[in-house]
């Protein structure tokens, strides 16, 4: 597994000399890179809650450090240390990593009071570190997935479709389904990731392709529209897509249109994996039908943000005024059009072991 | 079939009584409903090359009035009405309906030059009149599809997923996977339509729903991404979409996403129709495969145009400077996920009656 640090991928949070956490503020990519200083729990929880900070692994993340930060300014007031938490608790309502990392740091919390907030700052890195671990294996064993097929097909040259963002600014500190490509990447391999664009809220075009560029990866953003005729004609080697949640029998809840790119995968007898960190399996879930499908807000679709010719940043309206919208943000990838899922602890093959 | 005017939708193009052709300008909606009148084969010309008019039916339609109108600026010059005959024909490099509706033009050209332009005129009348009959037997094939649904299911209530669009802005004049919706909709049908935005150009959602809304078609935009999850939650009861070219085996050459909307009704076994006048079917091709892909310019995935808070319309850049883009036009839809091919002869069953 590398230790070598990537050559320009930015932490999207880290501790700073004086205690306080930095945080790239995602919502401004990739127009601009600003990087904003939370100092207390409140600070995190509007960082969650107005999306500065996104990805179900960093949510977590960034949520643990919300409860040390907490702590640091409680002059010792344990209630307000939990009352805080309970607050960044609720800052998103669906993702399940923000519940296991407070859960996490409130046992600390349960252990006695003595040297708290060095304990809390602890195990906020802790949980950082095993994500990081986590993510590294990820891209091992994504790595030797690239291998195998360059080998197979005896190509010097892979093209990987990719959808949403499930790279760094999601999972730190390489991603899930992107830390493979960064690790070819370093390695030499010759390289090239299709950025499926990911509406309504275009995590491809603005996260992912901003992410690879840090790295000189080399991609081309593509309309969600596009995937199926490059899988037609040839031009995708892989899929590599990350996920929300997995039920019992494998489906997949993760962005949507995934599934749409699983069906084209499909067709076209294309590899299809999925990765996450093995904590994002719902063992109380049996099957994708009975997973809640999140409605987000339609102004998502209805508006959009870019600069104009002057550079300056504007969103502005892409339909009439009457348009109704619907905006569902993931959808269900049935297990039997997925090729593997790939987590910390390797890598499972659907037809050797469909159960999990 | 029904003779009767729909309620509010517009021509997208009309002689006016001075002789000269009136078009809508799509490019402006639907933000503006804009009008603009071509008095000559070079106005012509232009609305074709800017996309002022578009779609492959009224292409050749105002192609056709393009001959007319050389004719009434030529003073009797046949040379003249060639030479701008000819510019109109290199106007759109890949457009089928363009190349047919001027040979035929040029026809009647080749029969004598006494009254030439009353006749040239009648003759473009008479194409958008055949036209005209087309799409409304499209209409009624289609509606009897939506009929046996409605009856089968017994449901009171249809939604149909249409994807780019086949509306009237592009076949005259009720377009044709658009057709059986307006003639649902005059009966008094309970009907709904999931529109598909349709990136990059967004003809779903700026021109689709502008055209549905005109006849007060209950309607609602969705991503790209989302039909699939609707065809899995039981949310679609059809698919209607049109075509660009039909190859010998039933392959359907359609806007890029297509495709992928194809394999995701036959994975949850919904009704996928294509609808196009006899005209689109290319006997020369053996199957998709061989249809070269038109590659369009990045500019259309990397700029996007709305209104801002004060009601402006202007274009903005939606993703980084750096962002390599690839823009194909359309994707193929192999026959074998399609359920039946629509045209004014009648309903065509892949089953039944593979060959063309």
């Amino acid at each position: 597994m590398s230790d070598q640090k990537l050559k320009n991928l930015y932490s999207p949070f880290k501790i700073l000399s004086n205690g306080y956490l930095q945080v790239i503020d995602q919502t401004k990519l990739p127009f601009a890179f600003e990087e904003m200083t939370l100092k207390t729990g409140d600070d995190v929880y509007r960082a969650i809650k107005d999306m500065i900070i996104r990805g179900a692994g960093v949510i977590g993340n960034v949520a643990a450090f919300g409860v040390y930060l907490s702590s640091l300014e409680s002059n010792g007031d344990i209630k307000f240390i939990r009352m805080s938490s309970e607050k960044i608790l609720h800052s998103r309502p669906t993702a399940v990593n923000l519940k296991w990392a407070i859960h996490r740091m409130l046992k600390i919390l349960d252990q006695g009071t003595q040297d708290i907030t060095e304990k809390l700052k602890q195990e906020a890195i802790n949980i950082a570190e095993e994500e990081k671990q986590n993510s590294r294996k990820m891209g091992d064993y994504g790595l030797s997935l690239i291998k195998e097929i360059l080998s197979k097909k005896q190509k010097n040259k892979i093209n990987i479709l990719t959808h949403c963002n499930a790279g760094n600014l999601a999972i730190y500190d390489r991603g899930s389904a992107l830390a493979p490509i960064y690790e070819a990447k370093r390695l030499g391999i010759d390289i090239h990731v299709w950025v499926d664009e990911t509406r309504p809220r275009n995590q491809g075009a603005n996260l992912t392709a901003w992410e690879l560029k840090q790295e000189d990866v080399d991609f081309t953003v593509i309309p969600d529209n596009t995937g199926g005729l490059l899988m037609q004609r040839g031009d995708v080697d892989l899929v590599f897509v990350g996920a929300d949640r997995i039920t019992k029998n494998g489906d997949v809840v993760n962005k949507i249109g995934t599934y749409l790119k699983a069906l084209a995968a499909k067709d076209n007898n294309i590899p299809f994996y999925v990765f996450y960190p093995s904590s994002t399996f719902d063992e109380n879930l049996e099957s994708g039908t009975s997973v809640p499908i999140e409605e987000r807000d339609g102004d998502e679709i209805r508006f959009i943000t870019g600069k104009d010719k002057n550079g300056n940043i504007l969103t502005i309206q892409i339909m009439m005024d009457e348009a109704k919208v619907l905006n569902y943000g993931f959808d269900i990838t049935p297990a039997k059009y997925i090729t593997g899922w790939v987590t910390e602890n390797g890598i499972r093959n659907f037809n050797t072991s469909p159960a999990f």
